[in-house]
């Protein structure tokens, strides 16, 4: 397709997503967790023609030369698939918020005032390789009611038309108009720059990816987007604390895995606890492999453990997201300067603190400005299930609207309603 | 000052604000109160010195060739001053919202999961002539722990000037950081440039004044904007409705003023109510002197009333802001009609129905896709203090964050709090 063509595809789809959204937002709460439950069907029925589907991604991945890793995120295993359709499950029997009123006061000139929650309209989703995010982005606009495109990754091609058909059969088995979601055919690079510039047709975009994409996307878009950046967190072990506790706490938000966006990359330690603290969680680093780098005071503490790999720390660790097994780590005085250090160099994701001092938990949370903050718990925590959402479109590092792990809520809106009983202004 | 000058002083004045942002959002209920009232208790001793400054600026107008109207916006007149002063007590005296936790819950893994309302960090404020905004910016700013950088009109320079000093003194009477609100000293318009392309200072900016301001700013901004376009509210008289209670209805949300954006525009008329609905009011506007665009089944019902003015309503009128005493009318068939045409002509602001039936008032809050939907009420009342906001920074017509009035609330985001006593992820 030439670009012209491909600007007149993408209008296309947008005013069949902006039709299609008028009626998923009336959809009745039974109409969604049918299509829901269906979906959940059609995947564990129709595993075998998925998978079949799925195999000429995994092929073509292969001889275009794909390393094994990434050429792995791309299989529809009976494993994927299988969570995949418990997650339309659990989405069915969630409450559905849609429609909820909130506040509804009585004002002084008579009439009662308070929020009712509707879906946002229709939302943009732009992912790489990973097909599931197809299932996981219908599940929640059906949810939701909210209409969606979502724009799929060129190596995923086939995996997320197979699904995106079961999709449709499964709106259409509930009444649900079949374009509440839809699948954009092309994967010419084009197709995201229409997507992106539409406000008549879209509502938000949700790019989940690498750094480079999410800049992109969001330097270009002419819609609100709901943006994840970097993952730049911290534990702070406080004075005072319960040091078996932070070493337990800061080896679980290092090492329980190391790719996530909420492990955490630096470790700050009160200078009370660092003689007791560092030997102990240096000696589980060192023999996890992980190589700490660290300021010169915290060096003498963590180098006696067998096999620690002890490096200077340079200014750029503080401000690096590893994804890697390499922790940073600095004493700090105590809790201001922790905080200090957290709002300068983290990236507003997810930090931790450790204590047994009610005073400095609560400062923490109140002035630490992350989108999620946390007391005596693992920052690997920051996720939309633990967090008890029941599903998670992506994390948001924004400020603006969404703020964190984003579920159903977050591609909501609150419009105000009015009743009354013939009030006029005065 | 030449345009790299300008870059510097508005970097500068963004560092201030980051800076001072940091104390605002940890400012006590007591301190953000007694500079509220401070804030007041100076407006009033200071009234005859704001009113010189003032002065400057009605002089500087009318030497301009300012019509006469533009220049009575621009006086702080007693009345404004006194409003302006009570503003602040009423914000003084309303609950602290900051630090509020909301759905604390406890999860499966053992950790407590719930969200505490934060400021944004951050607003910036551009506005027009009107020199009160600078008060009712400043005091939102305060009471919502936000710090913030006002950007008025230049023919409001001195008023602005001496009001924003007031600020700082009151800021700095309940020790909290008089970079909290800062004005921007220079009129020239590239300040506006820098100012809405520093997200690294800026979190959200406020626009307040004509489409032509907001739309070019919405443009070039690079951090959200909380926008208001147009308000082509409608009104929709339903079939049954209690025919008099919708005549009230329709005289006051025309008439009681035409310049507001919450005014209707457009009367939509129930086709089995239109005989003994239309005469009434037409014999109204033709009194108020309201020019009447209607269709051709319309005409015969408006136009026996003595002095009516009627004229045949073009498509164009669907969607036309008249902010005058000029009304369109149409007859529609019911409530789907009704709902379809304010969907796609109105401007998602203010629509109201006015019924007799349950369902109808159902479906119409639920359906209309507008910032605010009222039953039985006049859309006039779609505003921050009608709806017990207590103030009002602006309205957006936008879905994504805050929606409707904006009050202090939509100058908030809430983060995620997590509760722990050591957990882990397994």
């Amino acid at each position: 397709m030439n670009t012209a063509t491909i600007e007149e595809t993408m209008r296309a789809i947008g005013v069949q997503a902006r039709h299609a959204s008028a009626r998923m937002a009336i959809a009745t709460t039974q109409q969604k967790a049918q299509a829901l439950r269906t979906l959940a069907q059609l995947l564990r029925e129709q595993s075998p023609a998925l998978q079949t589907e799925n195999a000429k991604d995994v092929e073509r991945a292969r001889a275009n030369g794909l390393a094994e890793p990434m050429v792995d995120r791309l299989k529809l295993t009976d494993k994927v698939l299988a969570t995949a359709a418990e997650g339309c499950e659990q989405l069915a029997a969630m409450p559905d918020i849609i429609g909820d009123i909130i506040g509804l006061r009585q004002q002084p000139s008579g009439i009662r005032v308070g929020q009712m929650r509707v879906p946002l309209g229709v939302f943009g989703m732009i992912y790489e390789s990973r097909p599931n995010v197809t299932i996981e982005a219908a599940s929640l606009a059906i949810k939701s009611g909210n209409a969606c495109i979502l724009r799929g990754g060129s190596e995923a091609i086939d995996s997320n038309k197979a699904q995106a058909a079961l999709v449709r059969q499964a709106l259409i088995s509930a009444q649900l108009p079949e374009d509440g979601v839809q699948l954009v055919p092309t994967t010419d690079r084009a197709a995201v720059g229409s997507l992106i510039t539409m406000p008549e047709y879209v509502d938000v975009i949700i790019p989940r990816g690498g750094r480079g994409l999410i800049e992109r996307i969001s330097a270009e878009a002419k819609v609100p987007v709901i943006k994840h950046l970097d993952g730049i967190c911290h534990t702070y072990v406080d004075d005072p604390c319960n040091i078996d506790q932070a070493v337990t706490i800061a080896d679980n938000a290092k090492t329980q895995k190391y790719s996530p966006c909420n492990a955490t990359e630096t470790l700050l330690v009160a200078r009370g606890v660092a003689d007791a603290f560092l030997p102990k969680i240096a000696a589980i680093y060192a023999a996890k492999g992980v190589e700490m780098r660290v300021t010169g005071d915290v060096a003498p503490l963590v180098s006696a453990a067998p096999q620690a790999n002890v490096v200077p720390a340079t200014e750029a660790d503080w401000s690096t997201e590893y994804l890697a097994p390499i922790i940073s780590i600095k004493i700090v005085a105590g809790l201001d300067e922790a905080i200090a250090h957290i709002n300068q160099y983290g990236s507003h994701h997810t930090d931790a603190i450790v204590t047994t001092n009610h005073q400095h938990a609560q400062r923490f949370l109140r002035e630490v400005d992350s989108a999620s903050v946390m007391v005596n718990a693992s920052t690997r925590f920051a996720d939309g299930f633990e967090f008890g959402l029941g599903a998670e479109i992506g994390i948001s590092t924004d400020k603006f609207h969404a703020r964190g792990p984003v579920g159903v809520e977050g591609l909501t809106s609150l419009k105000y309603i009015v009743l009354g009983e013939g009030e006029i202004r005065q």
